[in-house]
């Protein structure tokens, strides 16, 4: 798996709505109604990273989840990580 | 709390809506596309059942969620059982 | 995947710790202290299964969780429902 | 709910093992060996939460979980921190 380059990234991320980069790595912050709703879909987005074996790194308080994507062995943003983006974009659209 | 009569829950399922009685409890049935779905609406629902302290009979298999709710110190259906139901029917709704 | 045969069956189970055959599938029946404990682990599970692509029927109330495995696509016990019973076995080594 | 001067804080942290004072927070990191064991882990201390309506901030990376204790409402580390930090401890004795 390789680090796609900057300007990969950015064609990428034209086709990925609410992700942007911070820090070197594939964020999205997610604003729910409460924790409860919060960490259903936590629950989901764990789901879909297990499968995928492809972890985030994230963030939660109340109802708010910070999620960061980054692949370890690629050394940056690589393809796992915009299918992950993408699958957890359309989770989190049943709550959002 | 007590048991409800059988006219008492007759009118209050009138307004809660996808639930039945079926074997003396209060019973739903539920239909996700995937185990993702169905499980992530699950963690939401032990999170308010947990907080109710008031628990569900429920089986799970892969999309498929039945859930059955009685209140075992009164011996029958109670007006906690509606309260849970109403809950996860709103929570439910999120992913229906 | 094909279904193992009734010795082949018996055979595996004598490695299985807490599983039997019931109804025709792996089963096995847990006592946790709680519901939270229970949950967590049905979480666990939860993980586990979606990654395998094998997923169980499985009953809660409060702190019992019964769990009954088998392969739909082989019409019975398959190699696949002994995997995911170690696995389980594994993960609820560390509750109870 | 008032925030616990830093003496009191101190008294208490010398019973509660595991976890310190860091930016003004109670904090623990905790290292589990999988992602499943961490988020099983989770689930239960967001059961816990929920029912204590006492939230964290928390962190995960794969096994990695850092969680962060403070109330709101008292402006500083309060009496609900320490009591939800002691059933953190007891649920995260089950897997560590």
């Amino acid at each position: 798996m390789k680090a796609l380059t900057q300007s990969e990234v950015e064609e990428r991320l034209k086709e990925l709505p609410h992700w942007m980069v911070k820090d070197g790595k594939l964020h999205r912050s997610l604003q729910f109604k409460d924790f409860v709703t919060a960490f259903s879909f936590m629950t989901g987005a764990a789901l879909i990273a297990e499968a995928s074996n492809h972890h985030p790194e994230w963030f939660n308080v109340y109802g708010t989840v910070r999620i960061d994507l980054t692949t370890h062995d690629a050394g940056g943003i690589s393809k796992l990580d915009f299918k992950l983006a993408k699958k957890l974009n359309e989770l989190a659209g049943a709550y959002l």
